[in-house]
């Protein structure tokens, strides 16, 4: 069923969901979910609505025209999306191919809705494996003495590919700061730890020297601070001193296929609003 | 902080929402927190918001006044509560302590907010650990032959103590149908297993004997039919087969008191509405 | 590296780890891990060994002979498994994809230790998908009148693959109860419940009729009672009232996939003793 | 059901098994429970037997003479120890209850196998719970200024009551560094956060200010390093935007309070053996 998404925030105060509401209802638009927020640390408010595309007398266009005016009385941040228009994925990988094939089964069986505009890899071990869901391959190699002219082909394929995301699929280098600032709040990374614990590199080696019982993996968006953007989605898996190193690096792949999966639907679904360092997630 | 809880089920339509935070708002009222739930099966809508008393202008009786019209025009079942009147709760318990010491310790650090108007047991076990607490303690005990009396008695002290809330916690009698009905939507059992799997009596017996490998326990609102009420929260533990029927009981004590300690936080604050044999849990 | 498992089953008594590790030790056998479990309740003994096969002086044969008088003196159900001897597994499927190319998966990128001879399906859909990564892929459809010859037709496909192992990934038909027989304690079944709730058809909707708080799936051997057989693993999801039907099929989707795939890695590393209709999992 | 329980460490070898199973088998023992553990990266092998007292001809400081010479053999290090002679646990906790009403009321229906000789507190606030429970309480406040003569006492008082175990149950002081020492191995304590992520003090805010998505507990040996001593317990909670610290706090009080009785209770009963900064545990 075709839904408009609204996403709104703003700063609190008494009248935004009846005013909200009283412009749905006066559109006769019925809601499918509604979602709300108050923060009291911060003093914002945050909502979340979706409502049924042929309930209203108008389209995308004309409903963010006319709920301008309410917009800008209560200074909201605020966006308005149609589920038929569907965002376009560009997906990157290394070496490591379970979080890929996992997110390319969940999109081919009509789990994801999105679509997928390429792969980007600094390898060329999974072309077969994507090609074969038809889906546009690039090797792009990183030199490591000179990574510049490498990351500028990434930024060429993915203006190219118009996304409106890019997913780190356990993508095995450190993005330069300038994509991280051209595409903010775009880029969504799976770190293989339970973070702040094991930011970096070798996180499962780092959880088992400190012995902890718990591993973990962290869906978040990328910031220019390595592995320090907003979390969007956590979770972990229970460890025993029976577990080696090769044992974490295999509970963990789970983690993170399923940590990343739902934090890149809440993504796709405008489930996830991002105030500050933190996120609030609708779902 | 003194809040108001408007709790409202009804037949969905467009223009509840807007309906109902239109009056909130015109009469100023600040919404601490709403959730919203369109039931797509049932056709119903449900909805829940905590707005704080001291932004409105009028007490509860007139808030409920000023409200009834609306409740009219959309056919509504409803209440609103005032957190400043405490929900009274009877306490029930047979032998084992463990529900009942993690209630009482619960209310005694404040974290649940209601008043323990007494405890009743079918035997003399738990008193001094209650009057400890400065509860009432009632021994009712029960003669298999003839349980009329007992319970005879049960529903006397129940009504004596004005029991807005009666929690089973692991009382090891059956209640009668006429106190089920007399009292529908207002008995809190744990059931200890994970419902609707072992129903009945020694239900980790039947978790043993089935080999499976994790057990649970389940917070339901009692009916006349034994453990099949609906439900307002269940979790689970990992067992295995190193685990005797004694390791069993003892893992799934601390299952049984955080789900009735969840499902009884849930009721209190009016986070549950009960549709049918199902729950809207708005936590 | 290449290991041996010795797997024994036998009534409990004083020293059978003696006698066992005094043969392992007296050979120079180096073990890897090492599990025991004493039943109270039926006054059997369960263990596990995994042995460096480049410690003993001698291979599985020879293993197997020395070891014959010990085993017979204790009266042991045991096995000696060789871990350079893949066991052979045959995949049942019928449309959904998610556990087979789950499984697929894993066997690709090595996570799995076995052959799959073929996969058998009652659709040909899944045919690309197999057939991408080199599996043989079979189309026997079932006629709703008459099934035997379809399932003649498995049994002569198992056959003619050696199948050590055949694993239900969804295989939506019943299997007739000479298969059941002829392949007992081979023959794995993942259920879209947490067993015993919600046995046979459509588990989410029997599920979200009871209004249930969690949902699981089981995995388990098959016998001839439907979803009854002796369970190896077991999970749960969280759901709530705002999840449909849906909904729950696609975070099951999750939990069948993991629980199946944690269950048939047990198998595959003979970690699972069935001793009546309950499993002892070395894990 | 007495039992002795033997648990040993020692670098790695062929025969450890065989030798320690055969004498055992050759005195008769009947083995409740075995566990083994061999350590790749150190080269170490870690093994706890439970074994019934009465089915062995002699006490434990016959075994004790009896099997030194193995120990001496393999380098072990090791101890015995009978479940008849109970552990004495001192407590410690400041203000907050929850903690140590958990421990207590486990202690007081008969879950926790040990002595509680006293609790230490650098408040007065809980002693009538303490007293209720007939174990004394001490009150030894801590002056900001000058700690040495608190911790003076508390040493003192900890070896008066000839403490096997002291748990700092919530409890808000750091120890000084010569009680580290002295009671190195012996002191457990609850840090409310998922360790390494969040030491030291306040972690819930730490935790709200980073917007993590699950918080945690963890239960460790104390080390001079704050927080950084070997782990034996670990869980986390899922907590959402709509959490405020104070829900964080409430709901990490379950997760500590479980955290900590399963560990304290893996302690008791010797299933901890300690290897650098990490634990072994036999659960």
């Amino acid at each position: 069923m075709r839904t408009f998404r609204l996403v709104i925030a703003c700063p609190d105060r008494v009248g935004i969901v009846a005013k909200v509401s009283h412009f749905l209802a006066s559109h006769n638009g019925w809601i499918n979910e509604a979602s709300h927020h108050s923060d009291d640390q911060s003093g914002w408010f945050f909502m979340r609505h979706e409502i049924r595309a042929d309930t209203l007398p108008f389209g995308i266009e004309a409903f963010r025209e006319a709920f301008a005016p309410i917009a800008e009385e209560f200074s909201m941040v605020w966006r308005i999306t149609d589920t038929e228009q569907k965002k376009r994925v560009v997906l990157m990988a290394s070496r490591e191919s379970h979080c890929l094939a996992d997110l390319l089964h969940r999109w081919h069986s009509d789990e994801l809705d999105c679509e997928i505009a390429c792969v980007i890899s600094n390898h060329d071990d999974l072309r077969s494996m994507v090609e074969w869901h038809g889906i546009p391959y690039f090797h792009v190699p990183v030199d490591p003495k000179d990574k510049q002219p490498a990351f500028a082909e990434v930024s060429r394929l993915v203006d190219q590919h118009q996304a409106d995301v890019v997913v780190l699929a356990r993508y095995m280098q450190i993005l330069p700061p300038q994509i991280c600032q051209a595409y903010a709040g775009k880029v969504i990374n799976i770190h293989h730890s339970f973070l702040p614990s094991f930011v970096g590199a070798k996180p499962y080696h780092q959880a088992s020297m400190r012995g902890v019982k718990l591993i973990g993996a962290t869906c978040h968006y990328v910031t220019e601070e390595l592995d320090a953007g907003p979390i969007i989605e956590q979770d972990v898996v229970r460890v025993s001193h029976s577990d080696s190193i090769e044992d974490m690096v295999r509970f963990g792949r789970d983690v993170e296929k399923m940590v990343l999966a739902r934090g890149l639907r809440y993504h796709l679904e405008d489930r996830v609003l991002v105030h500050g360092n933190k996120t609030v997630v609708f779902n």
